[in-house]
């Protein structure tokens, strides 16, 4: 059992930890406690090819200083010999008697860190404030799981399925609200992918920003996929942060290719934001953790469809989604889906509870 | 002021109303009271050609009977000679001193009673009960306000504004809970309509039917739209009440005969189930008073569209909808939505209201 003092470090631990970027890397802090509970020094990873949270940590002591002190960790100590050495051999070779975690590390190469330890005679307890460090790596937990950054596809459309009129005209399909509630949607991820069919239609800035137009504090990166040029008087080649273009085509590893890139750079979530080609080869693809799918109380009937083909050709081939929620924004409904396969064990309550906990159905 | 004897005159009126069929003519119930209060006649209209509800009444008393009696009606006493004679003028012959109704006579021809007997000394108090009047004439009420027969168009979709797989599969796009739900307005409804093609293609009973697949109580009679034959072997040919056939192109007046002819049959409440084809003629030409529209939370892609072309060329002209209410079926969702046309004040507040009272946003 974990002390007082234990789960109060652990709570300064997890704190810290955000003060690391969110990246390749996963956010962890650390603390070091005497064997009467007081802090000896804390730590928290920097990001990528900088020491992590332990090492930073005992790096403030004197040599010697951590012999028989507890690490209380957010993240189980890594035992592979990265660019910064194993924090459990660091651990071992500090002195350390006692190591208490939050979340175990489910990388490949790099869990096995508590076994190690355990091997070695520290003692070691697991899970103290699990769900809080579960919160906090949630999406990178997630691109462990996936191989991937998460990936949420938004689409706005008329009721009967259509993207724009028969001329092409469609701002605004959807109200202000649902215009409000992209942008801040847009502000929680990395980077938002648009396609070249999109930036050449419609000029868009790519910036997550306020009701006053003002931008926010969080810019995600804006990326552009397809092989056509953006044009010199683009208003992405405003953007605060630049912008990375992709061709995205099967010859240069097609989307999959787009998503590597990103997540070596560090994006855990990335916000698609069509047009409707590149939203169907998402979908195509099996490449959509969610979708965002804003719908107009209107009908406009025609051609302009805001999904092409999907390779559906029998019903029983139909993509399954589970409704995760169903909110009203202003005149417009906003519904959040999830592929079925992410929940392999009773879809439907699942959708009605978290919809229920949402407060919309 | 009514007195208590006139509200109970005009429940037992109400409830006897109810006797009557739903047609072409209102369900109206009458008492005549005497001037103490007692109940002296009561009478019912009994369908067109048939005496009305007033006059129904008079006839079971002796003559002479009613002088002085007070006659509690449900629908203002008409004005015009049709097969019947003026019920004003019977009231009048009657020696009746006072008049108590509760929903006034919309109709052009047809109103004016009140005035009438105002004019011969007759006493004359409107409104006792409006709202329960009002009730039990709806469907009959807005015939006479929209000048044809109240229409829903109901299409089941994919989110993605699909009906069916690219090799035309659609059985079942939407759950057990949405059929059943279809089943249950099926029967609320005074007629079915559907294309030839969905009969080519579905041969439908076009029954409504219970969830073990007996038969309800009440069966709209079902109508086919289109010049195709429908074939000998069809399920439609065993239907209880038979079917009607129109042809419903232009030459032959389009929809709107197909509405006219339904309405003088006595059909109150009309149910467009499809195709894609014949629904979207419906919305085209602003026939639709309702939409119900069953969503499943699935993408389809491809060709086959819930909707085709709806004339909508511009995104200002797009038709645009109040949502009524949103309601989860089983793993889908069920979109309540009228034409904004209908409701010109407040649009966005009556739709989250409505949809409050339904208790589902
Ligand atoms: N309703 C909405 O939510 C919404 C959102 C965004 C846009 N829109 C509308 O959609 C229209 C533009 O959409 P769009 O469908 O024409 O174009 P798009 O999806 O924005 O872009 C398509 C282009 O992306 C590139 N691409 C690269 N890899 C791809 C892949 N794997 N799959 C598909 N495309 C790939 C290709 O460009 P290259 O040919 O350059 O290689 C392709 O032509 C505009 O009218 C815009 O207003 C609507
Ligand atoms: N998802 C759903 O809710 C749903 C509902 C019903 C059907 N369906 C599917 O829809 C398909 C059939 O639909 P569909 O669109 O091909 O046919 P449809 O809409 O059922 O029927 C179209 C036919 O109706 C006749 N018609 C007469 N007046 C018309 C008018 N003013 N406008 C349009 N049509 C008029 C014409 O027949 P004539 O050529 O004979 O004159 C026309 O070809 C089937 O595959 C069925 O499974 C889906």
């Amino acid at each position: 059992m974990a002390s007082t003092a234990e789960h109060d470090a652990m709570r300064r631990a997890l704190a810290i930890a955000g003060r690391g970027p969110r990246g390749v890397n996963p956010q962890v802090g650390a603390v070091l406690l005497s064997p009467a509970g007081e802090v000896l020094a804390e730590g928290w990873h920097r990001g990528a090819g900088t020491p992590h949270a332990e090492v930073d940590a005992l790096s403030r002591l004197a040599p010697g200083a951590a012999r028989g002190a507890t690490a209380v960790v957010t993240l189980e100590p890594c035992n592979h010999h990265g660019r910064t050495g194993p924090c459990s051999e660091a651990l071992i070779a500090a002195g350390v008697a006692r190591v208490v975690y939050s979340v175990a590390d489910p990388g490949d190469h790099s869990s096995g860190g508590a076994a190690r330890l355990r091997e070695a005679g520290v003692d070691v307890e697991a899970g103290v404030l699990a769900s809080e460090g579960a919160a906090l790596l949630d999406s990178w937990l997630t691109v462990q799981r996936l191989g991937r950054p998460h990936v949420t596809v938004k689409w706005a459309q008329s009721l009967d399925g259509r993207a724009a009129a028969a001329d092409g005209t469609s701002q605004w399909i959807t109200g202000p609200a649902a215009r409000a509630h992209v942008h801040r949607r847009r502000a929680a991820a990395d980077a938002i992918v648009a396609g070249t069919g999109t930036v050449l239609a419609d000029d868009p800035a790519l910036t997550a920003r306020a009701e006053d137009g003002s931008l926010l504090e969080s810019q995600p990166v804006p990326v552009v996929v397809g092989t056509r040029a953006v044009p010199a008087s683009a208003a992405l080649r405003r953007h605060p942060h630049g912008f990375l273009q992709f061709p995205g085509d099967a010859a240069s590893g097609g989307l999959a290719a787009v998503l590597e890139d990103l997540r070596a750079r560090g994006a855990q979530r990335v916000f698609v934001e069509g047009g409707p080609a590149l939203a169907s080869s998402f979908l195509r693809e099996g490449l959509a953790d969610e979708l965002l799918v804003y719908v107009a109380p209107v009908l406009l009937g025609g051609e302009r469809l805001a999904l092409h083909d999907l390779d559906v050709t029998t019903i029983a081939d139909a993509r399954r989604f589970t409704l995760a929620a169903v909110a009203p924004l202003g005149d417009d409904l906003l519904l959040t889906l999830r592929p079925r396969e992410d929940v392999p064990s009773g879809p439907a309550t699942v959708a009605r509870s978290e919809a229920q906990r949402e407060g919309v159905l």
